[in-house]
Parts: C-alpha cells; sequence; structure tokens
C-alpha cells in the first residue's frame, strides 16, 4: 500500500510533532513508514539544504533559490520517494512542494506558471496523495521560535510581512485543492490534531486500497 | 561599451587559454574586460559548483544535475554578469547556456525545450552576443587530458559516447545559430586561433557600438 503524505506550514506550526505522531500510529497500525524531509532526505539534497539555509548566503537572488528547492526536490523524488513508494511504504514527508508555492510563489512573488512547470520536471509528476497545512497566525509562529531558543535559518529571517504572504498562500492552495489538502488549525491541542491527521489518514489509506 | 562573449568546448579544447588570450588583446585595445567561469563565477555559485562537480555525488540524477547547474547560472547573471554588464564591461565566461544544451541535452537527453524554458528563467533572457565553440575530435581532448595529469572530476568521468553526443551537440547549435556561434577548430595553432578570435571579436564589438 504505497501512500504518499505530506507536512506544511510555516515555522512553529507543529509540523515536526505531528508528523512523528502520524508515524506512530501507522507503524501501530502495521503499515511499513518512512519518514523524510525537505529540503533534503538525500545526501545530496542534504548538502544542498545546507547551501539553501545557511545565513552565510544573504546574497542569494530567489531564482537560484527556487532552482536549488527543486534541485534537491528533483533529487528526493528520483533516489528515496519513488524506490519507497515502489517497495509499498507510506511515505511521510515534512514539506514538500506546497512549500514551494507558499514561500517561493506567495512569500517571493514567482510566477505559479513558472513553479508549476519546473515542479513538475522535478518531480516527475509525483504528487502527495494527501497533504496536511497546519495553520497557525504569524505572531503564534514568532511565539512558539521565542519558547523553542532556536536560531534562525536564512529563510526564517525574513521579515513578518513575507509569512504572513506565505501563510496566505498555504491557506488559498488548500482551498484551491480541497480533495488533496487538509488545512487544519495548528492552534488545536496536540492531541486533537493527532486524532484528525491519523483518521484522515487512513481513510486516504482505505480509499485508496479499494481503487486497487 | 558592454559586450558579453563566452567560451565552449569540451574538456581540453583550448578554452581556458583562449579567454585569457582574448582578455590580453582587448585589455590591450583598452577595452574593460572582466573574466567568470561557469559553473561558478560567484561565491554562491563556486559552491554550487563544488556540488556538482565533486566525484562524492556519483549518484546525483540528470535532473538534480541540471537544476543545480541553473541555480549556480541564475546566482552569476544577476549578481555578476548583469551588474558589470551595466557598468559597461565586457564579460567573457568560460562556459555558459551552450553547455547546458550540449551536456545535459544531447549528453543526457533531456529535452531541448524544457533546457530553453528553464534556461530562459534562469538567465532572464540574458543571451551572449557572441560565442566561440571549439571543437576538437574526443580522442584529442583524451590525449590532451592524459598530458595535463589533472584528476577528473564527476562530468569529466563519463564515458566517451557520452562527450561523442556532447561534441556533436555543440555543433549543431553552432549550425542553428550561425549569427551568434562561431565554431573553430581547436586543433589549429593557439597563435592562428588567437587571431581569429580577438578578429571576430572586435568586428562584434564595432558593430555593436554602431548599433548605439
Amino acid at each position: 500500500m504505497s501512500i504518499f503524505i505530506t507536512f506544511e506550514g510555516i515555522d512553529g506550526c507543529g509540523k515536526s510533532t505531528q508528523i512523528e505522531l502520524l508515524k506512530k500510529n501507522l507503524d501501530e497500525h502495521g503499515y511499513q513508514v518512512v519518514l523524510t524531509r525537505e529540503p533534503g532526505g538525500t545526501v545530496i539534497s542534504e548538502k544542498i539544504r545546507e547551501l539553501i539555509l545557511s545565513v552565510e548566503n544573504t546574497g542569494m537572488s530567489t531564482k537560484c533559490e527556487l532552482l536549488l528547492y527543486l534541485a534537491a526536490r528533483a533529487q528526493h523524488v528520483d533516489q528515496k520517494i519513488i524506490p519507497e513508494l515502489l517497495k509499498n511504504k507510506i511515505v511521510l514527508s515534512d514539506r514538500f512542494e506546497e512549500a514551494t508555492y507558499a514561500y517561493q510563489g506567495f512569500g517571493r512573488g514567482v510566477s505559479l506558471d513558472i513553479l508549476l512547470f519546473i515542479n513538475m520536471y522535478a518531480t516527475s509528476r509525483v504528487t502527495p496523495d494527501l497533504t496536511f497545512i497546519l495553520d497557525i497566525p504569524i505572531e503564534e509562529s514568532e511565539l512558539r521560535w521565542k519558547k523553542s531558543g532556536k536560531v534562525r535559518d536564512r529563510l526564517e529571517m525574513n521579515n513578518k510581512n513575507f509569512f504572513k504572504r506565505v501563510r496566505k498562500g498555504y491557506q488559498d492552495r488548500a482551498a484551491m485543492n480541497p480533495d488533496r489538502i487538509v488545512l487544519l488549525d495548528g492552534t488545536l491541542d496536540i492531541g486533537v490534531l493527532e486524532k484528525q491527521i491519523i483518521d484522515k489518514s487512513i481513510e486516504v489509506i482505505r480509499d485508496k486500497q479499494f481503487i486497487y
């Protein structure tokens, strides 16, 4: 049963917590689950991640940034996502193509037509079966960041208006793709979200089993 | 007088020697000349170059490789080529977009339509005024490499048939763009080539001055 599920949202939205919980829950249901992330997921893609996120590279142009993300994704799809799906695994990725639309499209202003074209090339049209977007207000994201004490990477150093556009982008993408993208209120209790996510995942997995 | 001239060809074709000679000759004519190269030319692009060429990254997919080259080019165009042209410099680049058509297009088999589209995005349509391709047989390339004693990078480790396709690609591109690309016999004497290159460059520079 190969299924590809992705988690999206701005920093501090709770993606990492929820992806781990979904893995645990699916493991308990007896599914074989692979956890991965973007940018990254393969040795080469993780090297590209370092380039993208390093605060040394503040002079990086939007075009360069976009093409680096897509280079990392191309390698990730070819070398990890497709091979794992072919082994009938459930692949869970912490970020995937919705991040490109939200951050480079809505955030940086790259035309969605260009993103669609190059992303289609990079992914070989491999699209998630299901995407969870954890939606939180920018103020909440900032609050959680302060609490976490983490150092901000190059992308996280953008200003508040940038993240407002990114959040709006995620919301718009969910509205445009209601059959594939689930927008969740990331301020809800962790356990409530966990239940919504495992229930929806099981529903999609059963639907897909029925199709085959 | 801003002019953008690029040098192309397979390894050992004599690009590096000729680009230095052209710089010297143009300097002597009183022009302000900037030498650069691809992949590379900026701090970020040189980091991407390391990723592309490192023999550690033999598992890199064609799509990832292409997108990394174009990421490096996008940064190079934005951060160096355009700013230098705006300062009325003559920019000489050791490789540019013809290498993408030859290596990733003809060599790796990526569709030329895809290359054209993504390259147009990466370069913001900045196209060389003049391109010299130094054409040498694959056997000559190998011979020159053996003499040089250099260690091969990841791209240079491809097989003979790959380089035959790349050479053919360069020849085809020259035939398709006779007004902009000059195919030179790279087995000619260095001084003969030097004269052909400076004469043609001065001709194009004068034509362009006349247009303005």
